[in-house]
């Protein structure tokens, strides 16, 4: 099925509506298309044909987000990178994905492409702006999109091996945002903050919605609490996406005042929210709807009803309306409400493949439904907890622990600022568990008093065996936990 | 591609979320579900199977509503039925759409449901309440919608003046309903009233929008310019679509008060708006989206942008975010911007074809885009303008009255030789039926006789409001009628 190209779709309804505020620029829909154009122009003069590959290294901000739209213009498909990322690991994701163009930044950023496209010789790198009048920039552009045809292979964070590329085709972006904009329910005057990395899924699926439903995005280049404090202040944001570390710190910095007003959304996403946390945010009037997303569904899975988000509650929420949810054993089968079991997803957002991955492909799609990995449960009501990710599982001696329970009742301790858990290898018990503590500052607390709080919140076989006191925890950009950097050199 | 059952996806996402208010009934998702469910295991005990036809000749109600979903859950497809219609006309599209059942009211629709079937022995009638407890209900229900598949067939009539039945996917109605979101934005607190026909594909789309974006519809059985008017002053509705009369007559029963405040769209469709009424309107406060549909687009092509809903304009907008427009010559070429010509639709909104006429499906439907017969330009900013529906269209009150039809229920009277009929200016409805009769020799015949005569064989809103007897019809020399000709120079 075809569609005409989302933004061009948009310019043509609402050309003067506002899309884009980012530093000092602001865009309306006729100017980020028109900035669009220009540089899908750009990269048909770079030799960027149908069907292509076009890596970006490049912060959140203007160009970003042109060239997530160009991509859908000239008909390649955005490979967008982790800046965070170091050239070795670079080079791993542009010599699988094999763009033809690699768009950057300037200064480290180009140093960095440089160093990471070093053994691709077939590689273009191409430092913004991108000229388009260069011979070739006279190739049509597209005015339909193939729904079917990949629109994104965005790397999946790597927390459990090797990173894989997740295809996600134009149609997986569209269900998405639709999905969500009758999950959240969206109006012409709304404007999404997203100060999270533009080149996640989470933060691409800001940029889809904004084009298909009107609505204005303010991005920021990189998560500064008090920026983000101070925006929200100013008015205007509506709706704004976080992972649970980042609402903490906006809390923090803005003094624990009220929400404001017209903030109608707060989607928290991007692993666990603790129940302390969604209780001290709702206190203070700040909406939070929940959700339950990956890289392989194109962002959000399952998500609060919005008419839910100010009541008490720590269930994740409700799938969206075109995803289908269950909860299966471990050979496939369907298990009832309340069973716990892996999550599985289908749906139209659900990626078309792994790049080049038949086998991790059959195996995470078998049966038609996307085996997720993660472990949850479907409430009698139709809510999905997530308990864990399943690679994450702790199993000691034939019982099931998941961290992420170990882990909230740690973090209730008042002198607990952050922790982890991740289980160790036992030689008795197979596996047992092991705990990674931040402490607040000025705080104290011994191994035995937190393991007699533990006690009184958890089955014996979930207390943690040994406890490390840290600075921090090793996280990714998103704020998701790399529990195996804790077993492997974060703990020195 | 499929989804899940629309309704089901609602009320398992939003159970307790306000569905439907009609009359002292108030339903939410769960009960709206509930009822749609039983009528679903009611029309498998009557027989009703994958692809079957299931016809509706019933008033606006909680039934009619329930009956759209339950359609759905059984994989059959609704035919709604005009219940102005005559039992001649509604034998026609029963013997045309070939249906299993006949779902029809008591009293004059029962009498009216009992004649209109009486030469089709194969159509078993089933008066509401529908019995689910009968053998049979058993039958598996959907749970899945195949979005290719026949939602419903909505008879519109055409040059021939023979009915032909519109085959609209539910996907057409799904896209639609997005389209129609994404156009005017949708809030989980948003209340649509319906209290325009919901058999017509402008009642239907609010059916489906209602269980797309889990929003609440307010059903009135019959327009009532009072009603609509008390309604829209106790508050709640923040939506209503109208044609231009009942916005006038609404204007009227509210006494020229401002526009409630949560009243955020007044769409108004089902033929032109009179400049002076968007003034008047809009003088008032009333967000007035003008639109443009038909039946064969499953109801909005090109709808005002909301932004603009105050401003003074009588465009009629921009097409739906997923639907393309054009303007083309008689030999089908795309006209430049500016050009007067023939409105072409293409998109996932348009019909599948006319049941069972294949030349005609081939010619509306030639080259891939839906040829409407209405005369239209688009503006260099992109907003359609509609100069005139099909000259041979006469659209009176939000009724669709055409002409060959009405003619050829005049040439069955003895003494009419031949008939002319076409729409004269009106103050209240837009347009009055006028015919021109050619008595045979010798014979007579009076106005108030044939007017009669139509009676039996006419829906009310099709008959003639002023005849004239005239000594011959103006006609081309290849003996095509000039129905333009008679409202100009050929009436003296």
């Amino acid at each position: 099925m075809n569609l005409p190209v989302f933004l061009a779709a948009r310019a043509a309804l609402s050309p003067a509506s506002p899309a884009l505020a980012c530093g000092e620029a602001r865009l309306d829909f006729a100017q980020l298309f028109a900035r669009a154009n220009a540089m899908a122009r750009g990269l048909r003069a770079l030799g960027v044909r149908e069907g292509d590959g076009v890596a970006a290294l490049l912060p959140n901000g203007v160009d970003l987000v042109a060239l997530v739209h160009a991509a859908q213009l000239t008909g390649a498909a955005l490979v967008p990178l982790n800046l965070r990322l170091v050239a070795r690991e670079l080079a791993f994701q542009l010599a699988d994905a094999a763009p033809r163009v690699l768009v950057h930044g300037g200064g480290e950023l180009a140093e960095r492409a440089r160093a990471a496209s070093a053994g691709l010789p077939g590689l273009r790198r191409a430092p913004t702006p991108i000229c388009d009048a260069c011979p070739g920039a006279d190739v049509p552009l597209r005015d339909q999109v193939d729904l079917a045809a990949t629109a994104a292979v965005v790397y999946t964070s790597g927390t459990t091996g090797e990173p894989k590329g997740a295809e996600l085709s134009h149609g997986a972006f569209l269900w998405s945002a639709l999905g969500s904009a009758l999950h959240l329910g969206h109006l012409p005057g709304d404007r999404w903050l997203a100060c999270l990395p533009l080149a996640h899924v989470g933060g691409l699926a800001i940029l889809y919605r904004s084009a298909l439903s009107g609505t204005a995005v303010t991005v920021h280049e990189r998560f500064d609490p008090v920026r983000v404090a101070k925006e929200l202040d100013d008015g205007g944001i509506t709706l704004v996406s976080f992972v649970a570390s980042m609402l903490e710190r906006v809390l923090d910095a803005r003094g624990d005042r009220p929400a404001p007003p017209e903030l109608r959304c707060v989607l928290v996403g991007g692993g666990p929210c603790p129940a302390r946390l969604l209780a001290r945010a709702r206190a203070l009037g700040f909406p939070i709807a929940t959700t339950y997303g990956l890289t392989e569904a194109a962002s959000q899975v399952a998500t609060l009803p919005l008419e839910r988000a100010r009541e008490p509650g720590d269930s994740t929420g409700r799938p969206l309306f075109c995803t289908e949810l269950r909860i299966v054993s471990p050979d496939g089968v369907e298990l009832p409400r309340g069973a716990e079991g892996e999550i599985a997803v289908r749906g139209p957002t659900v990626m078309t493949r792994y790049l080049r991955r038949p086998e991790a492909t059959a195996h995470a799609l078998r049966g038609g439904w996307l085996h997720t990995g993660d472990v949850g449960r479907l409430e009698p009501s139709g809510d999905l907890v997530v308990l864990d990710r399943r690679s994450d599982l702790v199993v000691s001696g034939g019982e099931n622990v998941y961290p992420a329970e170990v882990e909230a009742a740690l973090r209730e301790h008042p002198a607990v600022a952050d922790a982890a858990v991740a289980g160790e290898p036992d030689p008795a018990f197979g596996a047992r568990v092991a705990a990674w503590l931040v402490l607040r500052a000025g705080c104290s607390a011994g191994e035995a008093e937190l393991v007699e709080f533990c006690r009184a919140r958890l089955a014996g076989y979930k207390l943690p065996r040994r406890i490390r006191f840290v600075p921090a925890l090793p996280r990714t950009e998103s704020g998701k936990l790399l529990r195996r950097a804790l077993l492997g050199d974060f703990v020195g």
